[in-house]
């Protein structure tokens, strides 16, 4: 066997089964390996963002890694933009970047770079595999490392390693990392701030804290002890809806969020990092908390998060209790009238969410009042843009679905976001991916005309106006995703919405719907 | 004034007059400085990669840099790919990359990254701006650093930086840097070289060496001293066609190449690096000329190389000469019969060939028979993908076409990479570009089959075939041009094709033609 071979038996052997890919000239010893594994499941972006994001959406909806496979520096540079947003959701991941044969970087040929200065930012860890006979150690290490704790590994794989003989060799089947043991030290002194506390306490949550069975016992603390909730501004997934214990979420206006947290005077992290601001605003904060808020670690991310719950919730003598049921003013027989705005699609799509959906929001200014309205939506998953890097959702939905084939995944679609990874709609075609999305077709970037505003600039001339507008002309998101082979459809009232919408959930297979608002 | 009207009064001032931007929230002073300078034109791409892609394309044509204006470091990630192309094809280009405020990036903000190192690999140049003051000096190195020699400079801009109150300052007109002065020793040595070797003598040219001055000067040498003329296998910009003198170019497969040099005893390179394989191949070389060949150079890159040239011609008392006349079998009114082929659209577009066209090529496989073909086209510009990174040609139409609006500029794509950028036809349609892109419809990675094969694996199977073929569902390039604005039309047979072209050169503004073959 070559080393291409022992790359992928070592991912098949734990349980790496599905590989996103944009393979080029120097991986095709790597191409051919995976020829010969049927079992690994190859999916083709046309570009690479499309790649990243989807092994993205994929870990997300798993908590398990997907292979991308990536043609040297260019490749990877493509991947990028998505590669940032799933580190930034913390992510388990595992690039596979083709080079030149080792022996040709010297010559510098055209495609030649600097692939580990490219991969450090977006990774959080990076090995040039030194030869065919480490390919096998290299790929266990990078699994390992997507794991504990879930980050991007990115592994570089020369040409001559991929096509070198290795000796056969059974690869090992690495054991899940468990997570480290729960400090009840750091518990007895968050419980001790909560019960001591005059003020006001709240909770933030991320990552695998922010699932059911985590916020239901989150939930009961809070109800017992009066603390709130909140989540991480840019939330990699939560599990929500009815019946499920609601969070709120850090606002992105800078102002909103320093007022939601203007009296809390103890912060507990529960799988996030202190909330900062988005951007810096001349004369404004960085912190979100005001000084002197307490800021408290109970767990980071990679460790036990619901351990450490069940251990605060037991050190606070906190019974479980069932999640308050919540009245909803939803029903899915609402259709506002006439003209289509971004508060109608809210209404429409929050009533109609159908059962144990998956959401990929990349609505950005368009979809903030769908996030509120469907706390109270049927109970469903919502993953969100992690690291600001636009582009993600047509990719997060691809992988989502190709994770979750029995749910319906809805993409809340910004269209200038839309536009960086339309080509991702190829792939849902070819993939028959059960995925309708939603294009918010306002032919803006609208957070660069409220951000003007934020940065104290009224008033915009010509110059500015061709960059932050995107008409003249405007595209036609039906044209552009029939040609990739998504069937479409556009909607200016919101009758043609709530049709369109409903017919979409009743057949499989991705459809897109442009909403001209 | 502020740090953003600084840096844009610099650029103006230096004639930097195009600004190829997608902007961000980090980026609005700066977009608002630009808004009171509306002698910078500004053009929006939909993703990064038409940005830069465009600014090389610019650069190619005017030699001179654009400004590319990119959003924090996934902004810049997205634009890599094609820096990578322009590093490789030594054009000057300044990237103003748009970062947190200074003061921000400690709390390590979502779309927090370390920019310096994404930016290295594909940069000539890097600098991060300390403060207001510091702009103007920093722009104007930057300036310096694009042009001397030819490279990609790239500034990062903080927030603060560009927000913070300068002092009014008259900006520094620079002087266009002066080459150096030939090295009159380098020049009697090749010509000795050229005078005493017995066997077969090469010039490589590359470069500003491939422009039609120094072309004719190459060429008088050539004939006078029985020299062969070769060029680099990627050339950035070629002056060619009818009437001028031609080049043999190295060719992309391995064992061509290595044939083409085998019997050059010494070569003489100006402006390009001494040939090497695009890739490696097990158990072959990687350079391309033989072993005991000699290897001269005479100029390098950002060296006076029509100075070296006119010198070495003197040296060796070559009179200048007219350039041959080459018989030509190209006609206009040539229509090949039936089905569509690439040597067949290769005859038709090479005989229609508008004079002074500027030709983009990135069609991979399905254009090399045009290549060759062309040489006895009109007059005419050749530019080519110089870094292997795909993607470049939409955006380098784009850039061309803004640089020369009164050319026709003609895109040869190839589907598959065209697909990476294929935002830049919305750009091209909003700024009415004079483009025809003729879409090369394999529905394949055609080279990679090719590539499959010269690594040695015969026969394919089911996951090799979905990442190399482009099928399932067929992409659809008129919908999706009309989809972005772009008038579009496709050809099944050569009379349809020829009938496409010809009107398409008639008109003007862009227009699309997806030939299927």
């Amino acid at each position: 066997m070559n080393g291409a071979d022992s790359l992928c038996d070592t991912l098949l052997t734990n349980d790496v089964r599905v590989c996103f890919a944009n393979p080029g000239t120097s991986e095709m010893h790597f191409v051919a390996a995976l020829d010969r594994k049927p079992e690994m499941r190859c999916v083709l972006g046309l570009s690479e963002g499309v790649v990243t994001g989807a092994a993205d959406g994929y870990a997300r909806m798993t908590d398990r890694p997907a292979a991308t496979l990536l043609h040297t520096g260019p490749g990877l540079a493509n991947g990028l933009a998505n590669l940032h947003n799933a580190r930034r959701a913390r992510v388990p991941l595992i690039n596979i970047v083709g080079d030149h044969a080792s022996y040709h970087l010297a010559l510098d040929a055209p495609l030649t770079s600097d692939i580990e200065s490219l991969a450090a930012p977006m990774s959080n860890w990076v090995r040039r595999i030194s030869g065919p006979e480490d390919v096998a150690g290299a790929t266990e290490a990078a699994f390992r490392a997507s794991l504990s704790p879930p980050g991007v590994a990115t592994l570089i794989l020369p040409a001559d390693a991929a096509w070198g003989h290795v000796e056969t060799d059974q690869p090992t089947r690495l054991p899940r990392p468990m997570p480290s043991t729960v400090n009840m030290d750091v518990v007895r002194q968050v419980a001790a701030a909560i019960r001591d506390t005059p003020g006001e306490v709240g909770i933030l949550v991320s990552g695998a804290a922010a699932r059911a069975d985590c916020l239901e016992i989150a939930g009961a603390i809070a109800a017992a002890k009066d603390v709130r909730l909140f989540s991480e501004m840019q939330l990699p997934r939560v599990e929500r809806g009815r019946g499920r214990v609601a969070l709120t979420r850090i606002p992105y206006p800078i102002d909103a969020a320093l007022a939601l947290l203007a009296d809390i005077d103890v912060l507990v992290l529960l799988g996030a990092p202190e909330p900062v601001a988005f951007f810096a605003y001349p004369g404004k904060p960085g912190r979100l908390v005001r000084k002197g808020c307490k800021v408290l670690t109970l767990a980071r991310h990679g460790e036990d998060l619901k351990g450490a719950l069940e251990a605060l919730r037991d050190e606070l003598g906190v019974r479980q209790s069932p999640p308050p049921s919540r009245s909803s003013n939803l029903s899915d027989d609402i259709v506002p009238f006439g003209h289509l705005t971004e508060d109608a699609i809210a209404v429409m799509v929050a009533a109609r969410l159908p059962d144990n959906a998956i959401v990929c929001d990349e609505g950005v200014t368009s979809a903030r009042r769908l996030f509120e309205l469907s706390a109270d939506s049927a109970p469903h998953d919502y993953l969100m843009n992690t690291g600001g890097s636009i582009g993600c959702g047509i990719p997060l939905a691809t992988g989502a679905a190709i994770a979750c084939p029995d749910r319906k995944v809805i993409n809340l679609q910004a269209d200038g976001s839309g536009m960086y990874t339309v080509q991702g709609l190829w792939t849902q075609a070819r993939e028959n991916l059960d995925i309708v999305t939603i294009i918010f077709a306002n032919r803006a970037y609208a957070v660069l005309h409220a951000e003007m505003r934020n940065v104290g600039v009224d008033g915009i001339g010509e110059n500015a106006r061709r960059m932050m507008d995107l008409d003249h002309p405007a595209w036609d998101w039906v044209s552009i995703a029939r040609g990739m082979g998504v069937d479409a459809a556009g909607a200016h009232s919101c009758e043609q919405f709530a049709d369109l919408f409903e017919s979409a959930l009743r057949r499989r297979g991705p459809f897109l719907i442009e909403a001209i608002i």
